[in-house]
Protein backbone atom coordinates (compact mmCIF):
# COMPACT_ATOMS: atom_id res chain seq x y z
CA UNK A 1 0.00 0.00 0.00
CA UNK A 2 1.39 3.20 -1.35
CA UNK A 3 -0.53 5.43 1.34
CA UNK A 4 -2.54 4.85 4.62
CA UNK A 5 -5.76 3.63 3.67
CA UNK A 6 -7.53 5.48 6.81
CA UNK A 7 -6.76 7.92 9.39
CA UNK A 8 -7.96 6.77 12.30
CA UNK A 9 -9.75 3.23 12.44
CA UNK A 10 -12.07 3.39 15.19
CA UNK A 11 -13.44 -0.66 16.43
CA UNK A 12 -16.62 -0.97 18.56
CA UNK A 13 -16.42 -4.32 19.47
CA UNK A 14 -12.76 -5.72 20.33
CA UNK A 15 -13.42 -9.46 20.30
CA UNK A 16 -12.66 -12.39 17.84
CA UNK A 17 -13.84 -10.33 14.43
CA UNK A 18 -13.01 -6.42 15.53
CA UNK A 19 -9.72 -7.66 17.37
CA UNK A 20 -9.11 -10.09 14.40
CA UNK A 21 -9.35 -6.84 12.14
CA UNK A 22 -7.31 -4.77 14.31
CA UNK A 23 -4.50 -6.61 13.76
CA UNK A 24 -4.82 -6.92 10.43
CA UNK A 25 -5.36 -3.24 9.46
CA UNK A 26 -1.99 -2.74 11.67
CA UNK A 27 -0.21 -5.11 9.76
CA UNK A 28 -1.02 -4.22 6.83
CA UNK A 29 -0.38 -0.88 7.47
CA UNK A 30 -3.85 0.33 6.77
CA UNK A 31 -4.23 2.67 9.50
CA UNK A 32 -2.11 5.97 11.12
CA UNK A 33 -3.98 5.01 14.64
CA UNK A 34 -6.30 2.33 15.71
CA UNK A 35 -9.35 3.41 18.64
CA UNK A 36 -11.09 0.70 20.96
CA UNK A 37 -14.67 0.53 22.73
CA UNK A 38 -15.86 -2.01 24.16
CA UNK A 39 -19.36 -2.13 25.85
CA UNK A 40 -17.98 -4.40 28.67
CA UNK A 41 -15.23 -1.87 30.12
CA UNK A 42 -12.80 -5.21 30.70
CA UNK A 43 -12.62 -6.41 27.36
CA UNK A 44 -11.38 -2.89 25.97
CA UNK A 45 -8.61 -2.63 28.48
CA UNK A 46 -7.74 -6.14 27.60
CA UNK A 47 -7.51 -5.31 23.61
CA UNK A 48 -5.05 -2.31 24.69
CA UNK A 49 -2.96 -4.37 26.73
CA UNK A 50 -3.10 -6.95 24.02
CA UNK A 51 -2.37 -3.99 21.80
CA UNK A 52 -5.12 -4.64 19.34
CA UNK A 53 -5.84 -0.92 19.53
CA UNK A 54 -3.44 2.02 20.83
CA UNK A 55 -5.51 3.71 22.47
CA UNK A 56 -9.48 3.56 23.65
CA UNK A 57 -12.30 5.74 23.41
CA UNK A 58 -14.42 6.28 26.67
CA UNK A 59 -18.05 6.19 24.55
CA UNK A 60 -18.79 4.95 21.31
CA UNK A 61 -19.99 8.50 20.14
CA UNK A 62 -16.59 9.62 20.74
CA UNK A 63 -15.14 6.33 18.76
CA UNK A 64 -17.50 7.32 15.81
CA UNK A 65 -16.37 11.39 16.33
CA UNK A 66 -13.22 10.64 15.63
CA UNK A 67 -13.02 7.65 13.55
CA UNK A 68 -12.79 7.68 9.81
CA UNK A 69 -13.39 4.10 9.44
CA UNK A 70 -15.91 2.72 11.86
CA UNK A 71 -16.03 -0.81 12.29
CA UNK A 72 -18.61 -1.64 14.17
CA UNK A 73 -17.98 -5.41 15.79
CA UNK A 74 -20.94 -5.83 17.65
CA UNK A 75 -24.16 -8.38 18.70
CA UNK A 76 -26.65 -8.18 16.14
CA UNK A 77 -29.59 -6.69 18.07
CA UNK A 78 -27.70 -3.77 19.42
CA UNK A 79 -26.16 -2.79 15.75
CA UNK A 80 -30.16 -2.72 14.62
CA UNK A 81 -30.63 -0.60 17.42
CA UNK A 82 -27.29 1.51 17.02
CA UNK A 83 -26.49 1.67 13.79
CA UNK A 84 -29.22 4.41 12.65
CA UNK A 85 -28.01 6.88 15.48
CA UNK A 86 -25.00 6.41 14.16
CA UNK A 87 -25.43 7.70 10.88
CA UNK A 88 -26.75 10.61 11.97
CA UNK A 89 -23.58 12.38 12.96
CA UNK A 90 -21.40 10.89 9.94
CA UNK A 91 -19.57 13.26 8.03
CA UNK A 92 -19.23 13.05 4.73
CA UNK A 93 -15.70 11.80 4.55
CA UNK A 94 -16.48 9.14 7.49
CA UNK A 95 -17.27 5.48 6.21
CA UNK A 96 -18.82 3.13 8.48
CA UNK A 97 -19.15 -0.99 8.48
CA UNK A 98 -20.82 -3.56 10.53
CA UNK A 99 -19.40 -7.22 10.22
CA UNK A 100 -22.76 -9.21 11.41
CA UNK A 101 -24.39 -12.14 10.64
CA UNK A 102 -27.79 -10.95 9.66
CA UNK A 103 -29.12 -8.06 7.43
CA UNK A 104 -32.15 -7.66 6.44
CA UNK A 105 -33.13 -6.04 9.64
CA UNK A 106 -29.93 -3.95 9.52
CA UNK A 107 -30.68 -2.79 6.22
CA UNK A 108 -34.28 -1.65 7.31
CA UNK A 109 -33.11 -0.16 10.02
CA UNK A 110 -31.12 2.63 7.84
CA UNK A 111 -33.24 2.19 4.37
CA UNK A 112 -33.90 5.58 3.02
CA UNK A 113 -31.74 6.76 6.25
CA UNK A 114 -29.79 10.92 4.41
CA UNK A 115 -26.60 9.11 5.37
CA UNK A 116 -26.97 5.41 4.29
CA UNK A 117 -24.49 6.13 1.73
CA UNK A 118 -21.56 6.36 4.00
CA UNK A 119 -22.46 2.53 5.44
CA UNK A 120 -20.98 -0.68 4.12
CA UNK A 121 -22.83 -3.92 5.35
CA UNK A 122 -20.31 -6.42 5.39
CA UNK A 123 -19.96 -10.32 6.54
CA UNK A 124 -16.61 -11.79 7.13
CA UNK A 125 -17.06 -16.16 6.88
CA UNK A 126 -14.68 -16.40 9.24
CA UNK A 127 -14.57 -17.06 12.69
CA UNK A 128 -13.80 -19.73 15.29
CA UNK A 129 -16.05 -20.38 18.41
CA UNK A 130 -13.86 -18.82 20.95
CA UNK A 131 -14.28 -15.01 22.10
CA UNK A 132 -13.16 -11.54 23.25
CA UNK A 133 -9.71 -10.05 22.64
CA UNK A 134 -8.21 -12.79 23.56
CA UNK A 135 -9.43 -15.03 20.55
CA UNK A 136 -8.25 -12.02 18.38
CA UNK A 137 -6.15 -13.70 15.23
CA UNK A 138 -3.65 -13.02 12.96
CA UNK A 139 -4.63 -13.87 9.28
CA UNK A 140 -8.42 -14.84 10.14
CA UNK A 141 -10.06 -13.03 7.05
CA UNK A 142 -7.02 -14.54 4.31
CA UNK A 143 -8.94 -16.76 1.71
CA UNK A 144 -12.47 -16.33 3.27
CA UNK A 145 -15.08 -14.84 1.58
CA UNK A 146 -16.33 -11.40 2.80
CA UNK A 147 -19.75 -11.04 1.56
CA UNK A 148 -20.79 -7.12 0.73
CA UNK A 149 -24.87 -6.60 1.05
CA UNK A 150 -26.70 -4.09 -0.99
CA UNK A 151 -23.64 -2.24 -2.52
CA UNK A 152 -25.64 0.15 -5.09
CA UNK A 153 -26.61 1.59 -1.17
CA UNK A 154 -23.73 2.76 -0.53
CA UNK A 155 -21.45 5.60 -1.52
CA UNK A 156 -19.10 4.27 -4.47
CA UNK A 157 -16.17 6.21 -2.83
CA UNK A 158 -17.25 4.25 0.63
CA UNK A 159 -17.27 0.84 -1.36
CA UNK A 160 -14.23 1.03 -2.56
CA UNK A 161 -12.57 1.96 0.02
CA UNK A 162 -14.52 -1.04 1.74
CA UNK A 163 -13.14 -3.11 -0.96
CA UNK A 164 -9.61 -2.31 -0.75
CA UNK A 165 -9.68 -3.04 2.88
CA UNK A 166 -11.02 -6.88 2.64
CA UNK A 167 -8.88 -7.22 -0.42
CA UNK A 168 -5.86 -6.00 1.65
CA UNK A 169 -6.73 -8.16 4.49
CA UNK A 170 -6.56 -11.58 1.83
CA UNK A 171 -10.43 -11.66 1.85
CA UNK A 172 -12.52 -12.64 -1.09
CA UNK A 173 -15.28 -10.34 -2.36
CA UNK A 174 -18.83 -11.26 -3.04
CA UNK A 175 -21.94 -9.16 -3.14
CA UNK A 176 -25.34 -10.36 -3.03
CA UNK A 177 -28.80 -8.34 -1.34
CA UNK A 178 -29.41 -8.85 2.28
CA UNK A 179 -32.28 -11.32 1.37
CA UNK A 180 -30.12 -13.52 -0.62
CA UNK A 181 -27.23 -13.03 2.46
CA UNK A 182 -30.31 -14.31 5.12
CA UNK A 183 -30.87 -17.20 3.12
CA UNK A 184 -26.89 -18.24 2.67
CA UNK A 185 -26.10 -16.93 6.12
CA UNK A 186 -29.10 -19.13 7.41
CA UNK A 187 -28.32 -22.54 5.61
CA UNK A 188 -24.49 -22.07 5.88
CA UNK A 189 -23.88 -20.87 9.27
CA UNK A 190 -26.97 -19.91 11.76
CA UNK A 191 -28.78 -23.46 11.24
CA UNK A 192 -25.57 -25.40 11.41
CA UNK A 193 -24.98 -23.85 15.11
CA UNK A 194 -28.35 -24.05 15.78
CA UNK A 195 -27.84 -28.29 15.41
CA UNK A 196 -24.54 -27.85 16.96
CA UNK A 197 -26.04 -26.25 20.37
CA UNK A 198 -29.21 -29.06 19.90
CA UNK A 199 -27.04 -31.70 19.85
CA UNK A 200 -24.53 -30.28 22.76
CA UNK A 201 -27.65 -30.16 24.50
CA UNK A 202 -29.12 -33.87 23.85
CA UNK A 203 -25.39 -35.11 25.05
CA UNK A 204 -25.73 -33.31 28.20
CA UNK A 205 -29.24 -34.44 28.99
CA UNK A 206 -28.30 -38.26 28.68
CA UNK A 207 -25.34 -37.60 30.62
CA UNK A 208 -27.39 -35.90 33.41
CA UNK A 209 -29.83 -38.74 32.91
CA UNK A 210 -27.24 -41.33 33.32
CA UNK A 211 -27.63 -42.86 30.17
CA UNK A 212 -24.32 -41.94 29.19
CA UNK A 213 -20.39 -41.45 30.18
CA UNK A 214 -19.64 -38.74 27.25
CA UNK A 215 -15.96 -38.59 27.96
CA UNK A 216 -15.71 -41.92 25.75
CA UNK A 217 -16.35 -39.69 22.81
CA UNK A 218 -14.22 -39.64 19.70
CA UNK A 219 -13.40 -36.78 17.42
CA UNK A 220 -16.41 -36.57 15.48
CA UNK A 221 -18.66 -35.20 18.61
CA UNK A 222 -16.09 -32.52 19.24
CA UNK A 223 -15.67 -31.52 15.63
CA UNK A 224 -20.00 -31.18 15.46
CA UNK A 225 -20.17 -29.43 18.91
CA UNK A 226 -17.43 -27.46 18.53
CA UNK A 227 -19.59 -24.34 17.22
CA UNK A 228 -21.82 -25.17 20.55
CA UNK A 229 -19.12 -23.04 22.61
CA UNK A 230 -19.66 -19.99 20.42
CA UNK A 231 -20.94 -17.19 22.71
CA UNK A 232 -24.88 -17.32 23.66
CA UNK A 233 -25.05 -12.98 23.24
CA UNK A 234 -23.99 -13.60 19.58
CA UNK A 235 -26.06 -16.57 18.48
CA UNK A 236 -29.32 -15.67 20.34
CA UNK A 237 -30.27 -12.24 18.58
CA UNK A 238 -28.84 -13.65 15.29
CA UNK A 239 -31.59 -16.82 15.68
CA UNK A 240 -34.43 -14.24 16.54
CA UNK A 241 -33.19 -11.68 14.08
CA UNK A 242 -32.79 -14.12 11.19
CA UNK A 243 -35.83 -15.89 11.90
CA UNK A 244 -37.94 -16.43 8.80
CA UNK A 245 -34.55 -17.96 6.47
CA UNK A 246 -33.03 -19.86 9.66
CA UNK A 247 -36.58 -21.81 10.58
CA UNK A 248 -36.99 -22.78 6.41
CA UNK A 249 -33.55 -23.74 7.14
CA UNK A 250 -33.73 -25.89 10.16
CA UNK A 251 -37.22 -27.39 8.45
CA UNK A 252 -34.78 -28.47 5.49
CA UNK A 253 -32.68 -30.23 7.59
CA UNK A 254 -34.99 -31.74 9.30
CA UNK A 255 -36.58 -33.50 6.74
CA UNK A 256 -33.27 -35.38 5.50
CA UNK A 257 -33.14 -35.95 9.10
CA UNK A 258 -36.56 -37.75 8.95
CA UNK A 259 -35.92 -39.50 5.44
CA UNK A 260 -32.64 -40.78 7.06
CA UNK A 261 -34.72 -42.06 10.29
CA UNK A 262 -36.78 -43.94 8.04
CA UNK A 263 -34.59 -45.55 5.73
CA UNK A 264 -33.02 -46.89 8.71
CA UNK A 265 -35.86 -47.83 10.39
CA UNK A 266 -37.17 -49.39 7.65
CA UNK A 267 -34.02 -50.99 7.13
CA UNK A 268 -33.56 -50.00 3.92
CA UNK A 269 -29.86 -50.13 2.32
CA UNK A 270 -30.48 -48.82 -0.67
CA UNK A 271 -32.13 -45.86 0.57
CA UNK A 272 -29.99 -44.42 3.18
CA UNK A 273 -26.84 -44.97 0.83
CA UNK A 274 -28.33 -43.24 -2.18
CA UNK A 275 -29.26 -40.49 1.29
CA UNK A 276 -25.65 -40.73 2.23
CA UNK A 277 -23.95 -40.50 -1.57
CA UNK B 1 8.32 -54.01 26.07
CA UNK B 2 10.82 -56.73 27.60
CA UNK B 3 9.25 -59.09 25.19
CA UNK B 4 7.18 -58.90 21.69
CA UNK B 5 3.40 -59.42 23.02
CA UNK B 6 2.77 -61.36 19.41
CA UNK B 7 4.45 -63.58 17.44
CA UNK B 8 2.30 -62.65 14.10
CA UNK B 9 -0.16 -60.30 14.33
CA UNK B 10 -2.36 -60.17 10.89
CA UNK B 11 -4.71 -57.44 10.26
CA UNK B 12 -7.80 -58.51 8.34
CA UNK B 13 -8.11 -54.37 6.90
CA UNK B 14 -5.92 -52.25 6.36
CA UNK B 15 -7.70 -49.15 6.24
CA UNK B 16 -7.93 -46.47 8.96
CA UNK B 17 -8.07 -48.02 12.04
CA UNK B 18 -6.26 -51.70 11.05
CA UNK B 19 -3.56 -49.34 9.15
CA UNK B 20 -3.36 -47.34 12.32
CA UNK B 21 -2.82 -49.94 14.72
CA UNK B 22 -0.35 -51.78 12.27
CA UNK B 23 1.61 -48.38 12.30
CA UNK B 24 1.59 -48.46 16.31
CA UNK B 25 2.50 -52.39 16.80
CA UNK B 26 5.13 -51.77 14.52
CA UNK B 27 6.62 -48.24 16.64
CA UNK B 28 6.01 -49.89 20.03
CA UNK B 29 7.57 -53.70 18.96
CA UNK B 30 4.62 -55.61 19.65
CA UNK B 31 5.21 -58.08 16.86
CA UNK B 32 7.72 -59.97 15.46
CA UNK B 33 5.59 -59.99 12.05
CA UNK B 34 3.17 -57.87 10.40
CA UNK B 35 0.60 -59.72 7.88
CA UNK B 36 -2.38 -57.85 6.21
CA UNK B 37 -5.32 -59.30 4.41
CA UNK B 38 -8.27 -57.19 2.08
CA UNK B 39 -10.79 -57.69 0.61
CA UNK B 40 -9.91 -54.96 -1.63
CA UNK B 41 -6.89 -56.20 -2.97
CA UNK B 42 -5.50 -52.72 -4.16
CA UNK B 43 -5.81 -51.66 -1.04
CA UNK B 44 -3.40 -54.46 0.64
CA UNK B 45 -0.76 -54.16 -2.39
CA UNK B 46 -1.04 -50.34 -1.15
CA UNK B 47 -0.64 -51.48 2.83
CA UNK B 48 2.24 -53.25 1.79
CA UNK B 49 3.69 -50.90 -0.28
CA UNK B 50 3.44 -48.15 2.58
CA UNK B 51 5.08 -50.89 4.83
CA UNK B 52 2.03 -50.78 7.40
CA UNK B 53 2.62 -54.75 7.11
CA UNK B 54 6.06 -57.23 6.21
CA UNK B 55 3.80 -59.07 3.91
CA UNK B 56 0.27 -60.46 2.59
CA UNK B 57 -1.42 -63.41 3.24
CA UNK B 58 -3.95 -64.53 0.22
CA UNK B 59 -7.07 -64.82 1.95
CA UNK B 60 -8.78 -64.10 5.40
CA UNK B 61 -8.23 -67.70 6.13
CA UNK B 62 -4.90 -68.28 5.47
CA UNK B 63 -3.97 -64.97 7.40
CA UNK B 64 -6.31 -66.06 10.27
CA UNK B 65 -4.37 -69.84 10.36
CA UNK B 66 -1.18 -67.91 10.67
CA UNK B 67 -1.52 -64.86 12.70
CA UNK B 68 -0.99 -65.04 16.67
CA UNK B 69 -3.16 -62.08 17.08
CA UNK B 70 -5.91 -61.38 14.41
CA UNK B 71 -6.95 -57.90 14.14
CA UNK B 72 -10.63 -57.75 12.46
CA UNK B 73 -10.77 -54.11 11.11
CA UNK B 74 -14.18 -54.85 8.78
CA UNK B 75 -17.33 -53.25 8.24
CA UNK B 76 -19.71 -54.52 10.76
CA UNK B 77 -21.69 -56.47 8.85
CA UNK B 78 -19.11 -58.49 7.19
CA UNK B 79 -17.96 -58.74 10.78
CA UNK B 80 -20.97 -60.69 11.88
CA UNK B 81 -21.05 -62.91 8.84
CA UNK B 82 -17.52 -63.96 9.40
CA UNK B 83 -16.34 -63.86 13.13
CA UNK B 84 -18.44 -67.46 14.15
CA UNK B 85 -16.77 -68.49 11.36
CA UNK B 86 -13.20 -68.01 12.27
CA UNK B 87 -13.96 -68.77 15.85
CA UNK B 88 -14.63 -72.30 14.58
CA UNK B 89 -11.15 -72.82 13.74
CA UNK B 90 -9.33 -70.78 15.96
CA UNK B 91 -6.45 -72.29 18.66
CA UNK B 92 -6.05 -71.79 22.43
CA UNK B 93 -2.89 -70.18 21.56
CA UNK B 94 -4.72 -67.35 19.33
CA UNK B 95 -6.74 -64.60 19.95
CA UNK B 96 -9.13 -63.05 17.77
CA UNK B 97 -10.22 -58.95 18.38
CA UNK B 98 -12.38 -56.85 16.64
CA UNK B 99 -12.38 -53.00 16.13
CA UNK B 100 -16.36 -52.61 15.00
CA UNK B 101 -18.81 -49.33 16.12
CA UNK B 102 -22.00 -51.98 16.56
CA UNK B 103 -21.05 -54.25 19.35
CA UNK B 104 -24.71 -56.37 20.35
CA UNK B 105 -25.46 -58.21 17.13
CA UNK B 106 -21.55 -58.98 16.84
CA UNK B 107 -22.28 -60.08 20.26
CA UNK B 108 -25.15 -62.34 19.76
CA UNK B 109 -23.50 -64.04 17.12
CA UNK B 110 -20.62 -65.80 18.79
CA UNK B 111 -22.76 -66.08 21.74
CA UNK B 112 -22.55 -69.49 22.93
CA UNK B 113 -19.45 -70.25 20.51
CA UNK B 114 -17.72 -72.97 21.96
CA UNK B 115 -14.45 -70.65 21.16
CA UNK B 116 -15.94 -67.49 22.18
CA UNK B 117 -13.00 -66.83 24.72
CA UNK B 118 -10.51 -66.60 22.47
CA UNK B 119 -12.29 -63.51 21.23
CA UNK B 120 -12.12 -60.08 22.91
CA UNK B 121 -14.82 -57.40 21.09
CA UNK B 122 -13.41 -53.94 21.21
CA UNK B 123 -13.94 -50.35 20.19
CA UNK B 124 -11.10 -47.59 19.67
CA UNK B 125 -13.14 -44.35 20.01
CA UNK B 126 -10.74 -42.84 17.85
CA UNK B 127 -10.71 -41.94 13.47
CA UNK B 128 -10.94 -39.73 11.02
CA UNK B 129 -13.59 -38.96 8.07
CA UNK B 130 -10.32 -40.66 5.84
CA UNK B 131 -10.31 -44.18 4.91
CA UNK B 132 -7.82 -46.99 3.30
CA UNK B 133 -3.97 -47.61 4.06
CA UNK B 134 -2.98 -44.00 2.91
CA UNK B 135 -5.61 -42.97 5.87
CA UNK B 136 -3.31 -44.72 8.42
CA UNK B 137 -1.89 -42.86 11.67
CA UNK B 138 0.71 -42.79 14.08
CA UNK B 139 -0.64 -42.41 17.08
CA UNK B 140 -4.20 -42.41 16.41
CA UNK B 141 -5.65 -44.06 19.61
CA UNK B 142 -2.84 -42.35 21.98
CA UNK B 143 -4.87 -40.81 24.72
CA UNK B 144 -8.41 -41.37 23.39
CA UNK B 145 -10.77 -44.57 25.11
CA UNK B 146 -10.53 -48.24 24.29
CA UNK B 147 -14.07 -49.79 25.00
CA UNK B 148 -13.64 -53.75 26.17
CA UNK B 149 -16.75 -55.08 25.37
CA UNK B 150 -18.21 -57.68 27.84
CA UNK B 151 -14.66 -58.78 29.07
CA UNK B 152 -16.49 -61.63 30.80
CA UNK B 153 -16.89 -63.38 27.71
CA UNK B 154 -12.98 -63.50 27.04
CA UNK B 155 -10.82 -66.04 28.39
CA UNK B 156 -8.65 -63.82 31.10
CA UNK B 157 -5.43 -64.19 29.26
CA UNK B 158 -6.55 -63.05 25.74
CA UNK B 159 -7.97 -60.02 28.04
CA UNK B 160 -4.96 -59.41 29.52
CA UNK B 161 -3.09 -59.73 26.48
CA UNK B 162 -5.35 -57.33 24.79
CA UNK B 163 -5.35 -55.01 27.41
CA UNK B 164 -1.51 -54.61 26.72
CA UNK B 165 -1.76 -54.30 23.49
CA UNK B 166 -4.33 -51.07 23.84
CA UNK B 167 -2.37 -49.72 26.80
CA UNK B 168 0.71 -50.07 24.94
CA UNK B 169 -0.60 -47.94 22.24
CA UNK B 170 -1.35 -45.40 24.58
CA UNK B 171 -4.88 -46.28 24.82
CA UNK B 172 -7.49 -45.93 27.81
CA UNK B 173 -9.50 -48.73 28.63
CA UNK B 174 -12.99 -48.76 29.80
CA UNK B 175 -15.19 -52.15 29.80
CA UNK B 176 -19.36 -52.03 29.33
CA UNK B 177 -21.92 -54.63 28.36
CA UNK B 178 -22.53 -54.43 24.51
CA UNK B 179 -25.81 -52.63 25.12
CA UNK B 180 -24.71 -49.96 27.22
CA UNK B 181 -21.70 -49.99 24.12
CA UNK B 182 -24.28 -49.37 21.71
CA UNK B 183 -26.44 -47.16 23.29
CA UNK B 184 -23.17 -44.86 24.15
CA UNK B 185 -21.75 -45.46 20.59
CA UNK B 186 -25.15 -44.27 19.34
CA UNK B 187 -25.22 -41.12 20.95
CA UNK B 188 -21.70 -39.70 21.07
CA UNK B 189 -20.71 -41.37 17.42
CA UNK B 190 -23.53 -43.05 14.96
CA UNK B 191 -26.60 -40.22 15.56
CA UNK B 192 -23.60 -37.10 15.29
CA UNK B 193 -22.68 -38.70 12.26
CA UNK B 194 -26.79 -39.51 11.04
CA UNK B 195 -26.64 -35.48 11.94
CA UNK B 196 -23.55 -34.41 9.58
CA UNK B 197 -24.61 -36.40 6.32
CA UNK B 198 -28.37 -35.42 6.58
CA UNK B 199 -27.01 -31.60 6.66
CA UNK B 200 -24.48 -32.14 4.10
CA UNK B 201 -27.18 -33.13 1.97
CA UNK B 202 -29.48 -30.18 2.77
CA UNK B 203 -26.65 -28.36 1.98
CA UNK B 204 -26.15 -30.05 -1.83
CA UNK B 205 -30.23 -30.09 -2.10
CA UNK B 206 -30.19 -26.07 -1.59
CA UNK B 207 -27.42 -25.54 -3.97
CA UNK B 208 -29.20 -27.84 -6.62
CA UNK B 209 -31.86 -25.86 -6.25
CA UNK B 210 -30.05 -22.56 -7.02
CA UNK B 211 -31.21 -21.55 -3.70
CA UNK B 212 -27.42 -21.27 -2.23
CA UNK B 213 -23.73 -20.95 -3.08
CA UNK B 214 -21.66 -23.12 -0.56
CA UNK B 215 -18.52 -21.47 -1.37
CA UNK B 216 -19.07 -19.15 0.72
CA UNK B 217 -19.28 -21.22 4.11
CA UNK B 218 -16.94 -20.57 6.75
CA UNK B 219 -15.44 -22.84 9.40
CA UNK B 220 -18.74 -24.20 11.36
CA UNK B 221 -20.55 -25.90 8.19
CA UNK B 222 -16.85 -27.83 7.27
CA UNK B 223 -16.77 -28.50 10.69
CA UNK B 224 -20.38 -30.03 10.95
CA UNK B 225 -20.03 -31.93 7.97
CA UNK B 226 -16.22 -33.04 8.18
CA UNK B 227 -17.63 -36.74 9.00
CA UNK B 228 -20.20 -36.66 6.00
CA UNK B 229 -16.82 -38.13 4.02
CA UNK B 230 -16.64 -40.72 6.30
CA UNK B 231 -17.00 -44.14 3.80
CA UNK B 232 -20.55 -44.89 3.19
CA UNK B 233 -19.65 -49.09 3.39
CA UNK B 234 -18.78 -48.33 6.94
CA UNK B 235 -21.15 -46.51 8.15
CA UNK B 236 -24.67 -47.89 6.03
CA UNK B 237 -24.04 -51.31 8.30
CA UNK B 238 -23.31 -49.15 11.49
CA UNK B 239 -26.23 -47.43 10.66
CA UNK B 240 -28.60 -50.47 10.21
CA UNK B 241 -27.15 -52.83 12.87
CA UNK B 242 -27.58 -50.48 16.03
CA UNK B 243 -31.22 -49.54 14.52
CA UNK B 244 -32.70 -49.51 18.07
CA UNK B 245 -30.24 -47.39 20.15
CA UNK B 246 -29.41 -45.06 17.21
CA UNK B 247 -33.35 -44.50 16.42
CA UNK B 248 -33.22 -43.59 19.72
CA UNK B 249 -30.03 -41.05 20.05
CA UNK B 250 -32.09 -39.69 16.56
CA UNK B 251 -35.11 -39.09 17.95
CA UNK B 252 -33.97 -37.46 21.20
CA UNK B 253 -31.76 -35.13 19.03
CA UNK B 254 -34.93 -34.02 16.96
CA UNK B 255 -36.95 -33.17 20.65
CA UNK B 256 -34.37 -30.24 21.51
CA UNK B 257 -33.98 -29.34 17.59
CA UNK B 258 -37.78 -28.94 17.85
CA UNK B 259 -37.48 -26.91 20.94
CA UNK B 260 -34.71 -24.49 19.47
CA UNK B 261 -37.30 -24.31 16.62
CA UNK B 262 -40.07 -23.48 19.06
CA UNK B 263 -38.19 -20.96 21.02
CA UNK B 264 -37.05 -19.73 17.68
CA UNK B 265 -40.55 -18.93 16.24
CA UNK B 266 -42.23 -17.99 19.58
CA UNK B 267 -39.15 -15.16 19.17
CA UNK B 268 -38.53 -16.55 22.99
CA UNK B 269 -35.06 -15.17 24.11
CA UNK B 270 -35.04 -16.90 27.32
CA UNK B 271 -36.27 -20.09 26.17
CA UNK B 272 -33.27 -19.53 23.33
CA UNK B 273 -30.47 -18.66 25.97
CA UNK B 274 -31.60 -21.05 28.48
CA UNK B 275 -31.30 -23.86 25.77
CA UNK B 276 -27.85 -22.31 24.45
CA UNK B 277 -26.85 -22.80 28.11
Amino acid sequence: MNETLFGTVGIAGVGLIGGSLAKDIRTFGMARRLVGWNRTAAHAERALELGLVDELAPTLESLAEQSDLLVLAMPVDVLVRTLPGLLETVRPSQIVIDVGSSKRALAESVAGHSHRGRFVACHPMAGTERSGPDAALDGLFRGRFTLIIDPEASDPDALERVRTLWEGVGAVLATMSAEAHDRTAALLSHMPHVLAYALARTIKEAERNQALNARFAGGGLASMTRIAHSPITMWEPIFRQNKGPLLEAVDAFAEHLAAFRKAIADDDAEALAELMR
